[in-house]
């Protein structure tokens, strides 16, 4: 039997999830005090809703197979496509503007070796049926505040207008995307050699051209506006050779660089006008009318690396739950452990400190050595052990261990209670 | 295109994600309170993994393809497999014992017509490699508290030890099980047609020596620990004919009732020493080695049903996740709304109310009329309302209305701050 995981796929144990967790709760927070609502879709759709969608290479890329009923189903590849077929699917009960966030995982069947993963959770929120300058703008800042919530410092976000692209094929503005990572020249190479320009001058000129252009009316509206809701200058700028792979996006890009850590964007979004309207049904009323949407977007992945080079984590992640580890002297004395667990599980949480209680740990072998629980809480991470043994009994104290100090000294119980809510 | 989600599946709106979110959130502090580490699997394991685990029931409905590398993939269908594989591959770095809870999504493609889902989220934590009546009793107590915390007042959780059913063949226990649903004369007749018994009477002598035994030494070990723990005895009875369907439990079985809503349990448990050993990887020297664990599991959906009929959830859950809508009186005031949600957004969070934020939202089309506004923010559950006209700037307040009961007043902006933080 394999007792592998599938290539591409990850075990999550406790750091990891904790970090998981913490990031998703920072966000969830932003989100929701900008009122975006949550919204959780199926790992399964149909495949014809999710077919198409996403270019070939998405097509390629797919989970997807037949189940035990022959329909054709697809696991989600991305949070957009489902946001649109629920606009579409209860669009005459959902409050307009609509606006949600998403935080799921994706599968996507992807080369490994480039380090991504088959299965990746992306963190979204979109501003379904609103055109303003505004909820372009909104859609920034609440990003700008989750970046400060998670203790980003330099971040940049780089914001353009695809309509600085008019006229130039998709491939051309592809072929650009990539000034960043293969240079000047490489660009040219790729627009001579995809036949977009004739000669390199040509390509080199239109190059120039796109850099020295200025911001469109609708961007100077979302800079005031930015402005207006307090987000500081230096971080935002306007990039005109910002240009964002995804060919539905249809005014406002934008992409999150993080000067410190320099390996790709840590999200990103934009303004995409025309593609809810496709899941509407055809032949009704709705069929082929435009539902305008602004959304952006975080990779879970490369938000945590990112956060642990830069050591934004807070350190209690790496600690145990537990706080202390009550230890079980001996079978006899295991009653005394039971009872000062329980009370000191039943601190009351409505003191001054509020929603703190003491998260205890106890050991579950009565007939184990002190030293084998000593390093089980070690190993755990545990900061705190106490022990009950026959002269803390008899003194009607408690032994408190600090395990990183190795620090120990005899307490009675109220003092133990002070010094663990510390 | 067909714009419906699977049968069996579930879009999450708002309310419900956010009720799901509470309940996981709850738990989640209750499992770590304990000292359960979390952890998170993939969506899919080789097929191999999983095939055989569940019974021929279990292999028919696992959703299983073959992926891109034609591999055969299953998706997850328990958290109880994925944690055996999990310990078996980390063994060697993993404390001991491993205690961890893991909140995660299952698959099964079942017959929808029983109200069953195809996709649904198990809450399950295991205490791993321990033996001991303690790490039963808090398996147990842990399910209790997290009861007590989600607000249930009348459950019972039964408990039963799976040795009383020594000598039965795996079809008697599963008849006896069905003892609450249809009743003695029922079980007779299945003892009698499954040839286990071969008269009524000697079903019926059966099921009653049964009914009539005494808690096993482990159980009274159990009880008295449960005690021990500070877990009232109302909370938890013997029951010799509970069963459980599961054929790999091999010591304590519980299951958790609930009078007040008498539609199945809330979720159960049981100790299962056998199972893990499977997954250890045989030739080697740990092959066949015994892995005792004692887990519990409580069904998302089942909890949240039996919360909304029993109406445990905190109003709040109902509202939005915003507290304020700021309204956009025209154009010209949109700057002063703007700063005004600004300045709401940046109450300190550091005043007595410690955590409170204010969550502010913006009314995000400057061209709406009022009314539009007033609506939305109605049928959205947004409890407040602020609007700045330019009589309102002109006095230098700001109107509040309270959309509830209608109420509305002027206010200056600390005052305004005061009544939203309440």
């Amino acid at each position: 039997m394999n007792i592998q995981t599938l290539k591409g796929f990850r075990d999550f144990l406790a750091a990891d999830t904790k970090k998981r967790q913490y990031v998703m709760t920072t966000l969830r927070k932003v989100f929701e005090s900008y009122g975006f609502e949550p919204l959780e879709t199926p790992t399964l759709e149909y495949e014809e809703l999710l077919a198409g969608k996403y270019g070939d290479e998405g097509d390629k890329l797919m989970y997807k197979f037949e189940d035990n009923g022959k329909r054709g189903v697809a696991m989600r590849y991305d949070l957009t496509v489902p946001l649109s077929r629920v606009v579409a699917q209860y669009q005459n009960t959902l409050p307009t503007p609509f606006k949600r966030y998403q935080m799921q995982s994706v599968w996507r069947a992807d080369n490994t070796q480039k380090g991504r993963f088959r299965e990746f959770t992306q963190c979204d929120i979109d501003i379904v049926a609103s055109t303003s300058a505004l909820s372009d703008a909104e859609t920034v800042s609440v990003i700008q505040e989750c970046l400060t919530k998670l203790g980003f410092k330099n971040t940049k976000i780089l914001l353009n207008d695809r309509s600085i692209f008019e006229g130039l094929p998709i491939a051309a503005i592809t072929a650009i995307d990539k000034l960043e990572k293969i240079g000047e020249d490489g660009v040219c190479d790729e627009l001579v050699e995809r036949n977009i320009t004739k000669s390199r001058e040509e390509a080199y000129n239109l190059l120039q051209s796109i850099t020295q252009k200025q911001p469109t009316e609708k961007l100077n509206e979302i800079f005031t506006t930015l402005e207006r809701l307090g987000i500081a200058k230096e971080n935002y700028s306007f990039s005109p050779t910002l240009a964002r792979g995804l060919d539905y996006y249809t005014g406002l890009i934008f992409e999150i660089k993080s000067p410190d850590y320099p390996y790709g964007s840590l999200g990103g979004g934009g303004r995409y006008d025309n593609l809810i309207g496709m899941f509407l049904p055809t032949g009704r009323q709705g069929a082929n009318r435009q539902i305008p949407a602004v959304g952006g977007s975080f990779g879970l992945d490369r938000i945590i690396e990112a956060m642990e080079a830069l050591d934004l984590f807070p350190k209690e992640l790496n600690e145990a739950s537990a706080k202390v580890l009550v230890t079980i002297f001996n079978r006899e004395l295991e009653p005394k452990s039971l009872e000062l667990a329980s009370r000191l599980r039943e601190v009351p949480s409505g003191t001054s400190r509020s929603s703190k209680n003491i998260n205890v740990e106890i050991w579950l072998d009565p007939d184990s050595k002190m030293e084998k629980q000593l390093k089980y809480a070690d190993t755990k991470g545990i900061p705190y052990v106490v022990i009950l043994g026959p002269e803390e009994v008899e003194k009607n104290v408690i032994t408190l261990k600090n395990l990183k100090t190795r620090e120990q000294k005899q307490l009675p119980l109220d003092e133990l209670v002070k010094e663990l809510l510390q």
